[in-house]
């Protein structure tokens, strides 16, 4: 049964969701989800275990949607899109793993002996096992043009993360290098997973570049949100958990915004809070409150709204499709979670 | 000025070197120190800092030295072996540096705030940088069949750090687990340096299979001596850092054998040492006397003989070539340095 989203049905307050995409490339997800299952396997059991973990918490499989729905909307027909959609899932499991490696000061908060003997490395070392895997799994696709725009990535990935912690902790960090730090560690691996689509339906240069542009806008809005909502008082009365980022002193564009826009108490507050991450139980919500305080909520939004759009108009040079409406729905997930 | 290996000179007491295989691609190497040193840069900064330091130190670029040899020995003329050289030299950094993960234990020693705020994030995301490099190299390279071999030897070092990992602290583990520890850890990756030059010399599966099996016996050979001088009473004398690997409770051969023929007394000792991780300050002089009272040393370094053995035999397959005495000297090297 297909979804038909259009106008009228956002107009009746329907909220845009993963239904349609996953109507149309449900099946093919299955198989992605197999072939990870199969391909996480290792003789060494502690690699299954701790992948398995983290592959099952990873939820909605937003990228390796990204590539299926690609290369359905180039009309592709044939399967090496299951391949390389597991590929773009592992190496963001591997980007995740290698992400959580806990910092000293999270270590020495309740951990038992067994991870005080093993410290990061598990985490570590199984990131790296599933980074290869990702590659094996390209060198058996055969496409050296695969290889080239994922490995490509990986490096911009990393070059990513590294410039966000050096930014962590950093109120001098402005919203370009703000941008700069989410378009490598977020909008890369987007942007790759929807050109893969193209290159494996053997689709014109023309193509592969407007799904790499629709990759990297959705991208930056999705970090974008996500980087929001970590601040976000509505999140706090759902139940969710925030405040991840500001307990780290990661410099994201909330702070940055409400740093810009602060007197000298609230500068001092931010510089106690984020740089010398001296923070009380009430911080959190002072932080919330300068924020909302400063309008910067909205401004963020707006930013994400002006990625989305341009997202949604990359995929213009495609005709009107499910599969092109679908792709649309998922901006405006993406974004919609934000309210 | 070539060096002459003989008999004679061995007889004369002149100890093996690497001074052979640097005499014939002394030059090629300086072409991979070059490009290592290209390829590792960044704009972001902290990147080429870190591995600029780690690579400095790297030392004798053993495994990139055996990619180029072994192309040689091939009578492969091109360049092509100056990148994959690299490549393997980048992989080589990337693991050691996510071996270097320090565990909590080491993590409260004396860290000052700035490492405390970034914990292992640093050493852990510019290897991630190096290994996407390195499949970046291959890629421009162009052989999927280089990128197969090196993405499969990736996995399996994976699968070995982690086999590493949980045999940590546990005096079950017997010598077979040791070695498939070592094959995959440091194996095979020798394997894989050594097996790529005879790729790009486009040379038939067999020289390819034999200086594969060259590599996997040398980096056995070469594991197990660095593993035996890490209780050695000579290095101690000669002023180097020993008992790394007794600190952190690493099951290694030395441990297994000594375990294996020691009373109750003595098996409560290696249990408490290196199970228990309760170590007093005279606890590695006493593993050391432990494992010379047994005979240790002797039989590890019988069966380091054997690997050396079996690399020098592999090479048979080629006829006799400077380049060929050259990669037998390399197996002498390793050897030697455990006398």
């Amino acid at each position: 049964m297909a979804v038909v989203v259009d106008l009228e049905g956002r107009a009746l307050g329907r909220r845009p969701s993963l239904d349609a995409i996953n109507e149309l490339i449900g099946e093919d997800l299955k198989a992605v989800n197999a072939l990870i299952l199969e391909r996480m396997q290792s003789p060494v059991t502690l690699i299954p275990q701790l992948a398995g973990h983290i592959i099952a918490a990873g939820g909605k499989r937003l990228r390796p949607m990204l590539t299926l729905a690609s290369a359905r909307l180039c009309g592709y027909g044939g399967e090496r899109h299951i391949g390389l959609a597991a590929c773009v899932e592992f190496i963001h499991t591997a980007t995740l793993l290698h992400d959580d490696v806990v910092d000293q000061s999270d270590l020495r908060r309740g951990l038992d002996t067994a991870n005080a003997l093993w410290g990061n490395k598990p985490s570590v070392l199984v990131g790296d096992f599933l980074f290869s895997r990702a590659f094996q799994l390209m060198v058996d696709d055969g496409s050296l043009e695969v290889l080239r725009i994922l490995s490509n990535a990986s490096a911009v990935i990393a070059e990513g993360e590294v410039r966000q912690l050096v930014t962590s902790n950093d109120l001098g960090t402005v919203e370009e290098d703000y941008l700069e730090v989410i378009r490598s560690k977020t909008a890369a691996l987007f942007a790759a997973a929807c050109r893969i689509g193209a290159v494996v339906a053997d689709r014109p240069q023309s193509e592969a570049e407007a799904l790499g542009r629709y990759g990297r806008s959705l991208g930056i809005a999705f970090q974008l949100v996500d980087d929001v909502l970590d601040y976000s008082a509505r999140e706090i009365e759902l139940g969710k958990s925030v405040g991840d980022d500001f307990r780290e002193g990661k410099i994201t564009l909330p702070v940055i915004l409400a740093h810009e826009r602060a007197g000298e108490t609230e500068r001092s507050f931010w510089k106690r809070c984020v740089e010398n991450l001296e923070q009380g139980d009430e911080d959190l919500e002072q932080a919330i409150s300068l924020i909302d305080g400063h309008g910067v909520m909205e401004d963020c939004f707006a930013r994400a709204r002006r990625y989305a759009d341009e997202a949604r108009r990359a995929l213009h040079v495609f005709p009107a499709t499910p599969e092109r409406d679908a792709l649309e729905e998922v901006v405006d997930f993406c974004v919609d979670r934000a309210y």
